[in-house]
C-alpha cells in the first residue's frame, strides 16, 4: 500500500516525514513513476488537474493545511473522505500572525520603523492601550476561538462572528447575517478567518469596509485577511484605503497568488503582504498528524475532521 | 497644598489628568511660577538639576515610569520617600513590546517587509515553531513575570533569571552570578529587564553575548533590551553583530537618548530601534495611580512601591 505526495513544493522534506511517520509503507511522489492502483491514501496541496486521476484503490485524501477548497475545483474529484490537516501546530501559527499584526498596528509599529529609516527620534506620548481597541474575529472556530484567547489575553477588546449561533465563554459572539452590521459596527481590528465557500466569495468588499467602526483609537478601521484570497475585493480594499473606508490592510492571501508583480497592494504604504505564510503547515508535524490518522483509520476507527462537501469545509 | 509636575515633556495632559484625580488641589508646574514652599509632592521623571530644590514641605516624590535610576544622579536629592510608578498599564505595555519583537523574529518579519519592498513572494517551508525558541529573560519582576507569562502562552519556551532566588509557578528561573552561565548557554533571545544599578552598569556586553546560545533555530542568538540604556555597550552590540556573535539586536533604550543622529544603531540592517517607548506612562492611568497614592497617604496608609535607595530600586 502507497501514500502519493502531491503537492507543486518541493517533496523531499515531506517524503522523508511520511516515510518516518509511516515506515514500511512505500511513498510515491507526483511526476515520478509509480502504480497508481497501488495509492490508498493522498497527501496534496492544489493539486494540478489529472494529478488525483486514475487511483482506482484510493481510500482518503489529506489536505495538506486547513482549509479545502483548493480541492474544491479539482474535476473529477475522487470520491472518497476528505481529511482536513487540523493540528494545533497551524492554530499556534495563525494566532502568533493574528497577535503580531494586531500589536504592530496598536504600536504603530510602520510609524517607528519609519522614524528610524530617517534616523528620528519619535515622540510617542499618548499610545492607545489595548483595551482600547476593539479587534472582531470573522469565523470563530478553531482558529478564531484561539487567535481570540492570545488576543484577549494581550489586553484587546475581542469579539467574534460566527455563520451559526454559538458559544464560547468569555467573548460576545454575534451571529448570522441579522448581526453582521453589530458586529462589524464595533470593529477596529477586522480579522478574516471564514472559510471560502459560493457564499462567502468577495465578502470583504466595500459595502462591508463601510461598516466597521470609523471612531476608534486606531485612526480608521483595518483589514486582517488570512483565511483565503477569494474573500476580498482588491480593488475595493485599495479605493477603501485611499479613500478613508480603511485604515490599513495586513493581507496574507489574494485573489492571484502569488500576488502578480504588478499588483499595487505591493507597494501601498499601509498595505502589509505576507506571502501565505500566516501558517505554512510544518511537514514534520503535519505527517505525524497524517501518519496517526490512517493508523487510527487501519484499526477501524473514523478519520477526525472530515470535510462535508456540501457545506464546502 | 500642591502637587509639582516636573517633567520636561509637555506639561498640558499630565495638568489636566491630576486636576481631574485630585480635584481642589492646585497642581503647579516647573517652569512656571509658585510658591515652593507649599509644594508636598512633586511627580517627576528625570529632573533638571535644580528643580527639586527649594521644596522645604515635600513629603513625597513619585517616578512617572518603572524605573527610578533617573532621580538617583539627582544632586541633593530630596530626603523623602520616592514611590515608583508600578501600575498595570505599565506592565502591559512592556509585555506588547516583547511578544510583538520575539513574535517578529519567530516569522522572520523583517525578511517578508524586505521581500514585499522588492514586489517578491518569498517562500516560508519550513519555519521554526514557538516552542523551538528560547526565551530568556534577565530581571524576573513584576515586568518579567508577566511577559513571560504572555510569551509562554505564544509558546515559546521561557526561563528566568534573578539576582535572588525566586519561585515562580510555572518557569525555571536560574539565580545569581553561579546560574547566570547556565541561563544564557539555553537562550536564543534574551530580554533585559533588569535595573540599572552599579552593579548592572553595561552588563550587556560583549562576554556576556558569547555565553548565550548558538545552536538555536534563529541563526544567531537576539538581545531586547527595554531596560536602560546604561546597561548595554553599544560598541560591543555592534562589533557582535558584525562578527556574528549576535544575530540582531531590538533596543528601545540607549546610552545616550535622544539616540544621536550619528550612531550607526540607526541603520544596522539587523538592529531595530524604539525610541524608549517600550512602555510609556499613559497620562490617565498614571495619574490616576499618583492620586490613589495621595488618598492612601493622607488616610494615613504607607505609599505602596516605595524605593528603597541603598539597593537602588
Amino acid at each position: 500500500m502507497s501514500l502519493l505526495v502531491a503537492v507543486t513544493w518541493e517533496t523531499q522534506p515531506w517524503v522523508e516525514r511520511f516515510k518516518r511517520h509511516l515506515p514500511g509503507r512505500e511513498i510515491a511522489v507526483l511526476g515520478e513513476d509509480f502504480d497508481g492502483s497501488k495509492i490508498r491514501y493522498a497527501a496534496t496541496w492544489g493539486p494540478k488537474p489529472g494529478s488525483l486521476d486514475n487511483l482506482p484503490n484510493l481510500e482518503a485524501l489529506f489536505s495538506l493545511g486547513a482549509g479545502v477548497d483548493h480541492l474544491m475545483g479539482y474535476p473529477n474529484l475522487p470520491d472518497v473522505p476528505i481529511v482536513r490537516v487540523a493540528q494545533d501546530d497551524l492554530t499556534y501559527r495563525m494566532s502568533e500572525y493574528m497577535v503580531m499584526h494586531c500589536l504592530m498596528y496598536l504600536r504603530d509599529h510602520a510609524r517607528f520603523a519609519q522614524a528610524q529609516r530617517e534616523k528620528r527620534w519619535e515622540p510617542d506620548r499618548s499610545p492607545p492601550i489595548a483595551s482600547d481597541v476593539r479587534v472582531g474575529i470573522m469565523g470563530f472556530g478553531v482558529l478564531g476561538q484561539d487567535a481570540a484567547v492570545k488576543l484577549k489575553m494581550m489586553g484587546f477588546d475581542v469579539a467574534g462572528w460566527s455563520r451559526t449561533p454559538k458559544s464560547v465563554d468569555g467573548f460576545k459572539v454575534y451571529s448570522g447575517e441579522s448581526e453582521l452590521d453589530a458586529f462589524l459596527a464595533r470593529t477596529d481590528i477586522l480579522i478574516a478567518l471564514i472559510p471560502l465557500t459560493p457564499d462567502t466569495r468577495g465578502i470583504l468588499n466595500r459595502s462591508l469596509f463601510k461598516k466597521l467602526a470609523h471612531d476608534g483609537r486606531l485612526g480608521g478601521p483595518i483589514l486582517i485577511n488570512a483565511g483565503r484570497g477569494g474573500l476580498q475585493i482588491e480593488t475595493d480594499i485599495l479605493s477603501c484605503l485611499d479613500d478613508g473606508t480603511l485604515k490599513a490592510a495586513t493581507l496574507d492571501v489574494f485573489e492571484k497568488e502569488p500576488l502578480p508583480e504588478d499588483s499595487p497592494l505591493w507597494s501601498h504604504p499601509r498595505v502589509t503582504v505576507t506571502p501565505h505564510n500566516s501558517a505554512v503547515s510544518e511537514p514534520e508535524a503535519t505527517a505525524r498528524y497524517i501518519a496517526k490518522q490512517i493508523l487510527r483509520y487501519e484499526a477501524g476507527e473514523a478519520f477526525e475532521n472530515v470535510v462535508d462537501r456540501v457545506r464546502g469545509y
